[in-house]
């Protein structure tokens, strides 16, 4: 109880040091700091004096002398999505274990944004920085540059980008997807919507164009539409560019979308949306056309939370593990602002397909 | 175009700016850094070389010189709960705005992290603190002793303490949740379950007796269960003390509660749950009991999210706004760090009551 109450005695200023030894501020700030020259008779007077007054350098101080900051930048696309909240408690968790503390900035998924954010966490000195980039897997990220020449340490988070050479926490995005379709096929779907497939002006003409699209999105969404492939491919059920979303990730787009595919001659029996907003506007549009799940259109989302297992019928969800891969994105940083000098790694986690109620048989057809 | 780009070449250091000015590195830093003697020509040399080779103070520097480092520190009970990351990214958006960033720790209502907290914040030199406190509303927080002594501005946020001068912002916890607890006895309910109350070894004996162990609960849990008694006076429904839970919040712990209450002779016919996880919670007692909402018993949960809208039925809810909360809570710190001498304020936003399906008449006994 005594220390803890001895550190909530504030610290004297470098003033009050400055006052009590009779010497000027700068004076105290370079024997204090480390750096310049003072005379030895000097300097023991003012460290005589700091440490009768208890004086402690606060962390700018330490920062000056170090060059550390023992501050992680943290640049995620929402902090507000649950998601990416469960990631940053999870980055948080391993920092604070290390006395690390977190900067964290959202970028809504635009490259202006995070260039800035970028900007700012190279200006205030943080030791390492985790990013979720909002860029395509095949883009280049110039923003990045200073990053590489300053040697701050980079961890990139959730999704890959080819031009950037740095370690890597993400999940087995490709592989859950798949099972999670495989898991639908298996049950006699052969119509399977897919939502959020990759925003475009024009829908893929076909299984080919829609990769060609794909080097521009983002690789977590990418990776989820070739999992959804893949798994098609393996049954031999041909590829439908209509059963596709094309829509800006929001959930009244995922509605409007998913409306249309139930509106098709030969409509889906099955849906996979791949984020919750895409899983919540699915159920909106089944609502608003009096169908049922799992009985008319089952359906498989992707990310769990509490709501998922009360909901009538409990979903089928995969469940990515969040805190673990915000854990691991932190000790990876951490690693390399230690020093680590290991070979460049990207660690694929594995999320679980969680099956519930919200799959059945496709109806049969009248 | 031309500009983004140039922010991008590295400032040159202060070792760099010394070596091609020919003098110290401690001169450089006391002319750059604006403190301490430097002789005019030396000086105008060092200010020369520096333009000459780009030179920008990085924000370390510019905090040595400025005492300010356009920091918010943000506290919270996790930043992983979807309430309070929706607050984090208002408390994100308004500092983006005015120039400032956030460093976010979270304390899990753990007091004793909640004061580590506020150490590293102090230390870091943070130019403001937004907290959500962990302590009862009458607890003394002497954690908060140096931020008052440093003269750090001070927000609190989400829960007042009485004995903390400070602003706050907050919702209208009190009258949301009475005129939840009056909807549900306009439809006729008297039997009315309250998930969360406080955690006590010993059920409250009374209502007289539960205000007292208000006293040492959080404000916002103290004020939504002062709510729910102040509707049952206005309607002359007798206070139940079985009704109330006395857990640890969390789902697993509502669920057991919930179905203990069910088993009551004179059971629920109701249930106001006053957290996400207290209505998950208390949706699984009921299918675990077989029971139908809204025709056996009748739920209102509080924070509203994509979920509760597309449940089967869709749940009524108190909605908290979230991003507002965070907004203002940013808006009001950095008033005063600005330097803004208003008289202490608390400000008190409206959450809405949003009625869905899962509110019906109670059932007619047998």
């Amino acid at each position: 109880m005594s220390t803890e109450r001895d550190h909530r005695i504030p610290s004297p200023t470098i003033s009050e040091v400055a006052a009590a030894a009779g010497v000027g501020r700068a004076t105290v700030a370079r024997t204090l700091g480390g750096y310049g020259s003072v005379s030895a008779k000097t300097r023991d007077r003012i460290l005589a004096v700091a440490k009768e007054l208890g004086y402690r350098p606060n962390s700018i101080a330490r920062s000056m002398t170090t060059g550390e900051t023992r501050t992680l930048g943290v640049v995620l696309a929402d902090v507000g999505n649950p998601f990416f909240a469960g990631v940053l408690r999870g980055i948080s968790d391993a920092a604070r274990k290390a006395d690390y503390d977190v900067l964290v900035l959202s970028t809504d998924e635009d490259l202006q944004l995070e260039a800035a954010a970028i900007e700012v966490l190279v200006d205030k000195q943080v030791d390492g920085i985790a990013l979720a980039p909002a860029a395509g897997r095949s883009a280049s990220l110039p923003h990045l540059d200073i990053v590489a020449k300053r040697e701050i340490p980079l961890v990139l988070l959730d999704r890959l980008v080819d031009t950037v050479d740095a370690d890597a926490v993400v999940i087995n995005n490709r592989e859950s997807s798949r099972q999670a379709v495989m898991s639908l096929i298996e049950k006699g779907h052969t119509r399977i919507a897919f939502v959020w497939g990759p925003v475009t002006n024009e829908p893929a003409a076909g299984a080919d164009d829609l990769r060609r699209i794909l080097d521009h999105a983002l690789w977590s969404d990418g990776e989820r539409l070739l999992g959804y492939l893949e798994a098609l491919e393996l049954a031999g059920i041909p590829f439908d560019t209509s059963l596709v979303t094309h829509v800006l990730k929001n959930e009244s787009q995922a509605t409007r979308a998913v409306l249309g595919m139930l509106s098709l001659s030969d409509p889906p029996t099955a849906i996979f949306a791949t984020e919750t907003d895409a899983l919540t506007g699915s159920l909106r549009a089944l609502r608003q056309r009096g169908l049922r799940c799992p009985e008319d259109v089952s359906l498989i989302g992707f990310d769990d939370s509490s709501w998922a297992s009360v909901m009538t019928p409990p979903m089928s969800v995969v469940a990515q593990p969040m805190h673990q891969l915000g854990e691991l994105t932190a000790e990876c940083l951490l690693a390399r602002v230690a020093g680590s000098e290991a070979p460049v790694a990207t660690h694929v986690l594995e999320a679980d397909l969680i099956e519930r109620d919200s799959v059945a048989p496709p109806p049969t057809r009248p």
